[in-house]
């Protein structure tokens, strides 16, 4: 993992929320064809979980998560299964069992094994996982020059399927981990450069009627489209998520303490799980803040965005600091003009060009890259929406309640899986992502 | 209730999902004065909980209900605090101990008796919470000639608070008496006059740029302004409700046995509740459908709406017939358009005028009047919505996470609480309300 | 209830762990006819609901608790089937729905309402349920002299199921009005006489081989027999129940926070529930203890027994100081040493013969009539236990595990409920009974 | 594990409730020296963990059950505190950390890592687990010569210990294995020699004052002791435990559909729980019963013990049949004249001695090594009882509530751990254990 970086931003120490660097990976300039990608992908998945041991890759922590090895294969099965059995005349499958084993959702696929037992699957383990991928990879590159145009179609969402299975890998361990009173660390810890405090300004967005959503030109989920307009009111956003600093800040006066600033669900959120500070906070011998993340116990880093913090913080912040949330129009709607992307690559993400002579200052920082960024968008179907046909249509448009999205993407996004249009979505008191915060305001 | 009705749409039977009748009372042509609205609200209270025994007025059949006194408390505490308290110098509360009890959810306003404990509280008695009605009403009407216009603002707030009460006290007791075996009528049968099976039709809404929400002329909740633009997407509504008919036709479709039709929630809620038809339904002795209501035991009418629905019903419905639900920004544009109100009275509920020579069936049915009709649209604030001040601020913002917006109004709404731009709100899987469901549809 | 005390113990606030009086009520010198017995019991218990308001009746407190009405319902129903049912022909049921709605737990009865729905009963009122109960009252004056003698044996059952069902019905309203803030009284209250300090002092019990158990010459239930021989262990009792000061001073030593003093089990209910003190005590703004009673909030009287702990603290309690709980072998061996029963009523209760002139101080008191007190015995079946035959068979041997033995009677036991044989029991968290603990030890 | 069974009984597959042999091992004629015994010990932990991956080793299939890993660690850590930490003048150790993690339930060895949350420990990995062990042994080894006798004491009751855990890792990997659809088997499957059926005899049992309990001579748990006497009634019991044969007649007469049969809580259970056969069996494809045992699915034994049934289960079938469980008393009064056992170490389990010429087909087989056999007494201290001083009085005395006894020993107890006066107990509704059930009946 040390060349070619797969992950949105380049730093020595990628997959945390701690220590973002400002030093950016070169653009990548052309974009792989789709059997390099899926290898390229595949190979990703097994350097992530190779410093995991079998009983690492084995346990879940929380029915939210899943243990490693099923990762590793469910995303198998998934290309085996949509990919394989239904455009491979006489496939047959690696283990008629895996089906049930590792279907995580698709009702039409039939029954499946129970989301919240995965931990106790201790078999197969996590060498035989490895040679069913062996064996489908194996399929796939042999089958690729004949696959049909609808069969690529799958094996390209297959590719993005499981580049969200490798950000949800890595925080799975993180969270397993942070169970440990050990504390293990998943990968060596590295002092990160020291950042330094930029200031918060605000940005004026675009308002009236703007388009927003994937035009289909290149890959995008389903609920990514149809493109569509939509009526954004006057409003800026902040130029960079809010630190931790801050946030600090925002606990030393009381911000978990007062139900003036909650929502009556993240009050009771708050009150049922005590939670007073982001997810892997806790307090040093000292009084410090102290994050635990996937290279261990460090300091919290004051100037980096804050990390771990669900919905109903990231709104109560806001509300302490007079703010509010953007929406997700506001926020694809800035991404498109400060940050555009190139095909479904990442170009200069983290750090936006200059507005214009007009403006020297104006940036949108770290839309990609740092922290998956709450919107206060609730997670429903754009107007037009129709889901994908046959099983890999429910791999988006059920979910479509109490949900909030998320945009842009964290230092575990894979590289090759951020864009504009891209709307991840969690419940609002779920925060082992990498997410965090930027505020918005309304103007005039 | 004989004379002037009070509920939005008037008939024999008029808390009731079932025997929607097409007689409409006259309008009422001028605004009561707010003092005299407050005597009819009041009054109205009273009236609605004369049927109940006093152990009826005290049990709480679920955390998610009230018992009929404590609605009855609980208002009465709200003019209490927020116009006597604070407006009234001098003014003794009527039992010190009564804040604690009947504060429903105003953090401000200190601790309170836990909600799920409301039906322990078989002390202050039925009569005992009348008295204390009887207390307050009278200073409101004393104080009333030197209430500052701040606490006439309230005093309208109180009033329509009330309202809102007077139907979940109606729902409340809907859903105790449900859990009867012996199946208790609160009101006395009444024959309903059959009604016709209608078309349905489709209307297309306005497209474009639209304009929603309260402009502030009259009395609208915080949350229903500002008013603003949001852009529409072509779109049809359908001309009325789903009936009772074609849900049964849903039932015997497999409806609630296929999961393609749900989302991944509403499935999961399907599933571990045993959900197989509405709420109140039951299959009679010959295999028909019977309806519990406040008339008792009753065949359900097969030509009107379907009520008690959860909005994960009413998506799977929508998905199956090949529809949508419409957002709260379409309904909202077709009632302003189709149903004008007159100041914050109902006029012409339910029968909606033709649209013109050009298309003479069109006619957008029932707006309001029958049932609370599910939108898709999440419930959040609009672009510049800020919260009332004081503890009254708590009244609606605080609740804008996992909620569904309803639109319209019910059988139980009373008159005088029905307006364009009203954003009722509750969670997706909630259904003793008078909830039904309208059809949307992409056009183009 | 002022003439005649119904209850174990007489004084003039009889149904409270508060105010234990030394004065005893004359011998009840003849068993009375069975009919006048049954009418006297059917009487008490009206009287004994007679202050409860309709609301009162109704609600449920808690899943182990019910409602007055259903106790006065529930009752009625046991004599009508399995008196009036059984051996009346001809005899139709008052109400065919009172069946499902009033079966306790009789599997054998058929299908019933759920335990912990009882609450949302606001049908049939308080006083249909008081005409329920004359009419099956006369029917049975009417019937009794023709009832054959298994049918009297059922109505003698009948008579003693319904005084268990007084002490909870007690007990249960008790549990109620100590869950409402504004901590009603169900009796006036009346300044007990005080009680001195009576030194504790430890009598030897009977070793060796040993008969227990009813001979089944008088009314027992089914559990107190077959009179068996058991073994004793050299042991002694202590001549009174820990009192209330006592008890102070187990919190005041830490006896709540150290787990060395607690059952596995009893430490993690007391982790679990923030247990400090027995059940409704609370501080005082003195600092002082206070309890609340059946007439109202109180200081906590030194010298009476403490009341309202569980299994759990009773056995922490005996560890702390060094003692042990009594097996209910040795507690009836002593009870029918030291306070014989005139066949079932209560022949001196509370204040026992002194044991000879060479130990003229030693007294076992108030075996009877102040708190049932628990014994370090399972309720398990004697050798040789057969349960009752038909659907009363349900009465005692199902409950036979995860409960432990009370014996005595408490100050709410009805007179004519209490027998050195008496197997009362509950569940070791259970406290809502007035419930106490007399220490034992091995001697030798 | 072929020359010297380890466990209770020999056969070629020992460790199963299948194939119960009639094949028994040799008597073992001299008791090992301790250090032997302790070597011994800790061999066959790592003997019977050698099958398991590090994922194995790992996981926790409920709260109730540990990972195998921890009980190799926690035994460990037992030696390593209550030996060489308290005995050792400078042992420091192994790893400061472990005490928090591999503490089971010691509290005055302070905080530990919550129960359920065992199965998140995946660090330390097995190897490490192993390397802890060879560390503590060698120190143990090392130390043995000048260890004073109280730590003498002491390293035997960890030898004890560890063969309680060497039961539990067994029944623990079973109910781990069961929840994995994939059936993994521990060890090999092997073909039991057929068992022949044999007749169900009665063997009456002593009656009067009989002594039971551990006379101190050679080791028992605290709980076992002291001798004390106790009086029995006349009463038989069953020559073998119910086998499978007769349980499968059990359940196809209705046995879990009948509440007459049940505790009224093991009612609740079956119902809750959808209980219709012991744990592990399942319907074949011919509708024949079979099992999952440590070497996989298999029919289930005809003739062979019913194993893994709860106390609910042994209760129902007992009254089912007309009988009843035997007390503790009958069990062990008749395992000590029927099978006496040589030091605490088995002689000639299963197969015992006939009674004399006059009855010479009475037998009391398998009162060792097949099952545990759940008795009808609570697990409660015997006169006298004292927990043994320090931490490790909390061994057994705090469990001493809402728990059956059972007694014997199964397939899978250590031989050197079974003894006529051993009290196992277990919840009355668990049965992942090897539990299975002896009838016993009144006589005259």
């Amino acid at each position: 993992m040390s060349e070619n970086m797969p992950f949105a931003r380049s730093r020595v120490v990628p997959i945390d929320g701690l220590g973002h660097s400002a030093v950016l990976s070169e653009r990548i300039t052309s974009a792989p064809a789709l059997i390099d990608q899926f290898t390229a992908v595949r190979s990703l998945s097994l350097a992530l979980s190779a410093p995991l041991s079998d009983g690492d890759a084995t346990a879940q922590s929380m029915p939210d998560a899943s243990p490693a090895k099923w990762h590793l294969a469910h995303t198998t099965w998934f290309f085996e299964t949509f990919v394989l059995r239904d455009f491979l005349p006489g496939y047959r499958a690696y283990d008629d069992r895996f089906g049930f084993l590792f279907n995580s959702y698709y009702d039409a696929e039939g029954e499946r094994h129970a989301r919240d037992k995965r931990g106790l699957l201790t078999r197969p383990s996590i060498d035989e996982v490895r040679a069913y991928r062996d064996h489908v990879d194996a399929a796939i590159i042999d089958a690729y020059p004949i696959l049909p145009s609808k069969a690529r179609v799958l094996l390209e969402l297959g590719c993005q399927h499981e580049q969200q299975h490798q950000e949800l890998l890595l925080t799975d361990v993180l969270h397993l981990f942070a169970a440990n009173p050990l504390m293990p660390a998943l990968f060596a810890p590295a002092e990160p450069a020291p950042q330094k405090a930029n200031p918060l300004l605000w940005i004026e967005g675009r308002a009236g009627v703007v388009e927003i959503g994937s035009d289909g030109e290149s890959f995008a989920f389903d609920c990514e489209g149809p493109r569509h307009s939509t009526f954004l009111s006057p409003h800026a956003l902040a130029s960079r998520p809010v630190s931790n600093n801050e946030w600090a800040n925002f606990i030393l006066d009381g911000g978990y303490d007062d139900p003036r600033f909650w929502l009556s669900e993240g009050w009771a959120w708050v009150r049922a799980n005590n939670i007073d500070a982001p997810l892997y906070w806790q307090r040093g011998f000292d009084g410090g803040w102290l994050q635990f993340s996937l290279t261990g116990l460090h300091r919290v880093a004051p100037n980096a965005p804050v990390s771990h913090i669900s919905f109903f913080e990231a709104d109560a912040y806001a509300r302490w600091v007079g703010a509010r949330l953007p929406t997700e129009s506001e926020w694809e709607s800035a991404a498109a003009k400060y940050a555009p992307l190139d095909g479904n690559l990442l170009d200069r993400a983290g750090i936006i060009a200059p507005r214009g002579a007009h403006n020297s200052i104006s940036e949108l920082q770290q839309l990609f890259g740092d922290v998956w960024e709450w919107t206060g968008s609730a997670y429903r179907p754009y107007p037009g929406f129709a889901p994908a046909a046959s099983a890999v249509g429910e791999y988006n448009g059920k979910f479509m309640s109490s949900q909030f999205v998320l945009r842009g993407g964290s230092c575990a996004t894979p590289r090759g899986h951020v864009r504009a249009s891209y709307r991840n979505f969690f419940q609002p008191h779920q925060r082992w992502q990498f997410s965090g915060v930027r505020l918005a305001k309304d103007l005039g």
